[in-house]
């Protein structure tokens, strides 16, 4: 049976998203992202599950770091979840003088807790259903969380579908050690982090590279590494599967240009299939390397 | 008399920041980010000051939103801060039981947090100096603070010269409505914000303008449009003052492509003059501009 690790406790997005994952695995709550990814480098879990990017706040960059350095873990698959809060509170009719969440929730509810509790000062926990204990503990009277988290912890829902974006959506990582990548499906992305030196066009370089093969980038992020203000690691994800002759081409170009790190290949959850272009299919790519090779033979010209 | 609105309470790095842009100001404190860009672009301040970039947690994100949607608002100086921390507590010999600090602060002191105050649960509030009046209050036991903050608030000082990262440091912005440059001093900064459409390619072509003019990036981020998942606003930091004919040259370029927001030509507060490459110094843009110009009237070829 596989373990999954997820960003904890019981109730967090974190947790549906794993659901989304299969049937049968053990889920197993970290207190934290650095924590689920330090669980499957213990060999503790086989996978972690944790979020990566949201489409109103941006990255994770607690997952993005905790990538970066450490064991290399790929991710196998990902989970697109609908992101609508519920608010949860003890139901005793005291005020609410605190509401607590993460703090990219809180910034995902900031104009409907303007709105609906203008008196409540909102405070950051360490995840939303942390945030949920919290209330339970009498630590804050209010909490922002996931809609599951209310199955888990015994409160009283003051609010649900609460969202300041209608549409919001969050993104999820199923990551493991490395080994075979899942099959490429003709929907999938691929993900690296490139550390290039500090010169002019460096980036411009490295993003020609997948550009002139009619690659078509879905993110890029820049985290500091912390050591000298000005450079960065680059997290850079793109349509397609390293399996994919084209890919494997731009994915050898950037460790060519720099120190690469691969973060896996594995299918969309939108399902929405790589963009191509005519004569950057992945048939022209093979036939263009088989005439080279003829005409190394002397075969043609 | 200048009016400065800077991320406040009294006692925040901001403040701090907002102290070396000259002698003379009115300093006024903002709750958050947002309501210190408001006060200027309603005019009840003539400029703000507000944290953008740190070496270790990376872009201020409510900075950046606030920057891309308003009136437009540009940054005329910038100072960069040392980053240490004093802890602050009641000194009622009480067991410390929650921290809090502003979530960026609690982020750069986790390991000293985990070794010095293991059992205290980490809270995220709205500022560094917020943290200082909570505890004030009674309402957390200690915060994480500016070293200026104890000069504002009788708190007792229970360790400074906090910080996980020695030389961690924060670049903060003077922002103003736009109005006449600062003058070019040969180690300038030049900031635009750029909203391309999703198309493969795009990206790296805008990078190109400015790696072709040997234009050196200082910062890319890309921050979600808040609408469609994929869709980014790109800020682009790069070496180099607008007046400068290459930088001109890069910037008119950037805007025949995509949606350009200006936001500033500044003073670099390292004082790191520009990389210059032979070939693209402001004299050749010149020369080959004045070539052009006579060729086209016959004079020369």
């Amino acid at each position: 049976m596989t373990r999954i690790a997820y960003f904890g406790p019981r109730g967090t997005f974190s947790e549906q998203a794993a659901r989304t994952f299969a049937g049968a695995e053990e889920l197993v709550p970290a207190e934290t992202i650095p924590k689920a990814l330090a669980a499957v480098r213990a060999g503790d879990a086989d996978a972690a599950c944790v979020p990566v990017e949201n489409s109103v706040e941006g990255p994770v960059t607690a997952t993005l770091d905790g990538l970066v350095e450490g064991q290399p873990l790929v991710a196998v698959a990902e989970a697109l979840l609908p992101v609508h809060f519920s608010v949860l509170t003890r139901g005793d009719g005291a005020p609410i003088r605190t509401v607590a969440s993460h703090p990219h929730a809180l910034a995902q509810v900031r104009h409907w807790l303007e709105a609906n509790l203008p008196d409540a000062q909102p405070l950051a926990s360490s995840s939303t259903a942390s945030a949920a204990v919290g209330v339970q503990d009498g630590e804050f009277d209010a909490a922002v969380t996931a809609p599951v988290a209310v199955e888990h912890y015994p409160l009283t829902v003051l609010a649900t579908g609460v969202a300041d974006v209608a549409d919001a959506r969050t993104r999820f990582l199923l990551l493991r050690p490395p080994g075979p990548l899942p099959e490429p499906t003709g929907a999938d992305r691929t993900s690296v982090v490139a550390s290039a030196a500090n010169r002019t066009g460096t980036l411009a370089a490295l993003l020609n590279e997948l550009a002139t093969r009619s690659i078509n980038l879905t993110r890029l992020d820049a985290r500091p590494t912390k050591s000298n203000f000005g450079e960065y690691h680059f997290f850079i994800d793109f349509e397609g599967h390293l399996a994919e002759p084209r890919i494997g081409d731009a994915v050898a170009a950037l460790r060519r240009r720099c120190a690469v790190r691969f973060l896996g290949s594995h299918p969309r959850a939108d399902g929405l299939p790589g963009t191509r272009e005519p004569g950057a299919e992945n048939a022209d790519f093979v036939a263009a390397g088989d005439w080279v090779a003829a005409v190394r033979k002397g075969g043609v010209a």
